[in-house]
């Protein structure tokens, strides 16, 4: 097995360098960990950080929060806390006691080591879009149930860009395949078409245990070598207001005892799921989210967590929740200054509530993606292929959001604003004059080909130029290319060996009857 | 004369009201003057400032700048600053002590004087866009040269947002009126349909006098009032590198000695006609703004002044200008820190190099709005309506660059977040408690309406509503807002004597032959 793993890494090593150089199909930015440089925006005083956090606190101790886990009902017991039937009110001093045993920072090292993605800190890394029902791209010009190959071609795009560092939940949900068997399919083409860090749905004791055992035999890993340090994640939600359902947690609590990451994201939309101000949204989801961190660092002291934000607002006139907003703009920067203020790494999301890749998907996805960058947000998912609220997974906006994703990764570069002499540049000032140009001259010609972002999918001709090459609109644009690069792709190398595994297991576990669907 | 402006700023009051509720066509955000609240972004350390400045300062020390304009050669030597032929050169000691005069803030009252605009401090206001030779709409669905009924609409269009603040150059050139009128029938459209604060091209002596006439009669003022505070402005670009023109200094030179406001926007395309390295493209941009800056200053102390950039990078394939890039928000945010080092007011722009408003064209607007956000810009031009670099103006790209800028307005207003106890909303959620919604309760349905941006041209639908509705992408959209705003557009009053006494000046001096057209 260690063979196996060994082989598999310098396959992976070959895949590595093979992205960088990108496909036929464009020329992309390498892969690379983001740092952002940038000072986060901070809505909130420092009376506005103690006043979420106050309140967060009190809805912990005086209102409490549902756990529908009778496993996580009997942890908080043994830990003394206050547990009502199913209701949990725990005190902040073990509310926070347990919140500090989080780690600051952790890695995700997925099958391909050189995929290793460092969590916390002042990185900022991307993730497809996951779990849209349904599906809609340029060819179809309408929304559909999602199936097996969209979600293949989504899963390429997924591993083609360099710019998504993780693979989230399903890119799309394929309906065609039968719910008791679905996490099998999609698992053995997400290890098979990828080779990013994996995530599990928390759906069942069945569908964990079989992706935490499909990632660890896709990493040629034996059980003690999955369980000494994070290679998956899952990401859950809670049942807002102030409600934990069974499979989330207990999803949870398998991943936590076997040293795996987590992501809690509570769903608070404003006015909806939580208060209609934007503070007690924060303050609600916040409350949501710490209640389950501090069960799974009882559980296991360390647990790698992610504090999630998916506070939002509804539309006023019909409810329907709104994403990109100025509103989800500040509720994301005030959850970024509560997470570094419990000290935990955060996700926040891309989201746009546009049906189609247009104008409106592209104001409201680069809305919240500078929210993202300004919260100082480690986590973005959804960052490529997200319309209408998260109901629709698009490949044109995939690779639309990746060329937002990579000038996001362009602007953390610090070259840019680098002011030594030589980018003064006085001398070739001198040189040039009054009356001259800096096309030809040396200090141009050194520098030219790295100085300036070079985009994929935006279209720099002047009008006359982009007319005569067919007058194509950004999302046709976008069309053309997922189609180029899904001929194109070619899938990341897999130990023969480690691929019959996985296929074994997938065929033995199917035999199985899979996972049960009456939940 | 003074009677007759008393009536007409009853008239601008009535205008006001009308533009706060906004018409049939869409509900609009009220007229207000954003104050941005976030601290910048700096991506500039200390050093880094000293840096550009220390370059700008050699710069205009030890390479100097051309002046092709006799007078302001003649004001420099009066000044004891060396000119040689047409170079000058200036000490930092002369270019710091000048600028040290202009005023950090300042505002412009134009003929409503509920319309003025506080320039400075942490003001953020927006402009339409300017001076794009070429018009585009959905409609036509091609380039074509500007005409005056486009003009005409633009111009309508500039006045119906409350979200445009003032009047930028001619919202597109209309080539089909002489160039010798050009600027009398545009200037009388632009007074007549808008009473927002207005532009001179600095194109000549005859074009700025007629304009400053026409902005005085408009005002209902006497030659002093006019002169005793800013009523209109101009803005100029240098013949980067490092030369100022004839007409444009001789503009400038004309505005101050009257006391109007004066904005120096160098266009430094870094690779170009600037350095290829941002830095060096910011401080040649300094340097050339400072010195026409210094010069204005020692004409007239106090002369209200504006730090412009337009620095952005070329195509690294083609030597086209590109925009909203990484590097351009980079500059922009840099520039920003070396305005708040002078003193002095900002302005950027909202810009893409896009050729009709698609995705690209509002990834790469966002970028620079938020760019201009995040540098504390004061003035933004060409925040509504710009496309291919300038060169297109849109009606349809300014609706949606329209509904942009009001959410950054309301991103601004800093209730969104409020830590209050009412704002917490303890009460509110533990009277939902656990298993209830928030739609309902009191605490909602007192603050409900006011409680969320409203859009009015984003579709929050959900895809099958928007379908049925004729799945419209954003930019049809906008294209029926247009016509509808077009159609219901009513004139701010204006007092009929004042009106007949702009008919007949520029009767008058289209009778004389207007200005020379062999500038």
């Amino acid at each position: 097995m260690a063979e196996t793993g060994a082989r598999k890494r310098r396959g992976g090593g070959r895949a590595g360098a093979a992205a960088r150089r990108g496909s036929a199909a464009l020329e992309q930015m390498p892969w690379q960990i983001p740092v952002n440089i940038d000072r986060p925006t901070e809505p909130l005083t420092e009376e506005g950080i103690q006043a979420i956090h106050e309140g967060a606190m009190r809805i912990l101790e005086e209102i409490g929060v549902v756990f529908l886990n009778p496993e996580a009902l009997g942890i908080f017991k043994q830990a003394g806390v206050k547990v009502e039937g199913e209701l949990v009110r725990m005190d902040r001093d073990f509310v926070m006691e347990m919140v500090g045993k989080a780690p600051r920072e952790f890695s995700i090292t997925p099958r391909n080591p050189d995929r290793t993605i460092p969590l916390g800190g002042n990185h900022i890394l991307f993730g497809n879009v996951s779990s849209p029902p349904n599906y809609w791209d340029m060819e179809l010009n309408k929304k559909v149930a999602g199936n097996r190959e969209q979600c293949r071609n989504l899963l390429k795009l997924t591993q083609y860009f360099n710019c998504i560092h993780f693979a989230g939940g399903y890119p799309v949900e394929p309906v065609d395949i039968h719910a008791s068997v679905r996490h099998l399919d999609v698992l053995y083409d997400k290890l098979t078409l990828t080779d990013k860090a994996m995530h599990a749905y928390s759906l069942g004791k069945e569908r964990v245990e079989d992706v935490m055992e499909m990632v660890r035999i896709a990493g040629g890993l034996s059980h003690e070598e999955f369980e000494a340090k994070p290679h998956m994640y899952t990401n859950i939600n809670s049942t807002s207001p102030l409600k934990h359902d069974f499979p989330m947690i207990d999803g949870c609590l398998r991943l936590a005892r076997r040293g795996q990451a987590i992501v809690v994201s509570p769903f608070t939309l404003a006015g909806a799921m939580a208060p209609v101000t934007m503070a007690g949204a924060v303050a609600q989801s916040i409350a949501e989210s710490l209640c389950a961190i501090a069960l799974f660092q009882y559980v296991r002291p360390g647990t790698p967590c992610v504090i999630g934000t998916f506070t939002s607002n509804v539309d006023m006139k019909s409810g329907a929740p709104a994403f990109g907003t100025p509103e989800y703009m500040r509720s994301t920067q005030m959850t970024g200054q509560m997470a570094r203020f419990y000290g935990l790494p955060m996700r926040s999301s891309g989201v746009c509530a546009a049906n189609v890749p247009d104008g409106q998907a592209i104001w409201e996805t680069s809305n919240s993606l500078w929210a993202a960058v300004q919260s100082g947000t480690n986590m973005v998912y959804h960052a490529a292929g997200w319309l209408e609220g998260g109901l629709i997974a698009s490949p044109e906006k995939f690779i639309m959001d990746c060329e937002i994703l990579q000038q996001i990764e362009r602007y953390m570069q610090p070259q840019i604003s680098a002011t030594g002499p030589e980018e003064i540049a006085l001398d070739a000032i001198k040189e040039v004059g009054n009356d001259g140009h800096f096309f030809g001259i040396q200090h141009t010609q050194d520098r030219y080909a790295e100085a300036f972002y070079q985009p994929f999918l935006s279209d720099w001709r002047n009008y006359e130029a982009w007319e005569a090459a067919g007058a194509t609109w950004t999302a046709e644009r976008a069309h053309k290319l997922f189609k180029e690069i899904i001929a194109d792709f070619e899938e990341p190398p897999m130990d023969a060996a480690i691929r019959g595994e996985l296929a074994d297991f997938v065929a033995r576990r199917k035999s199985e009857g899979g996972a049960p669907t009456d939940f």
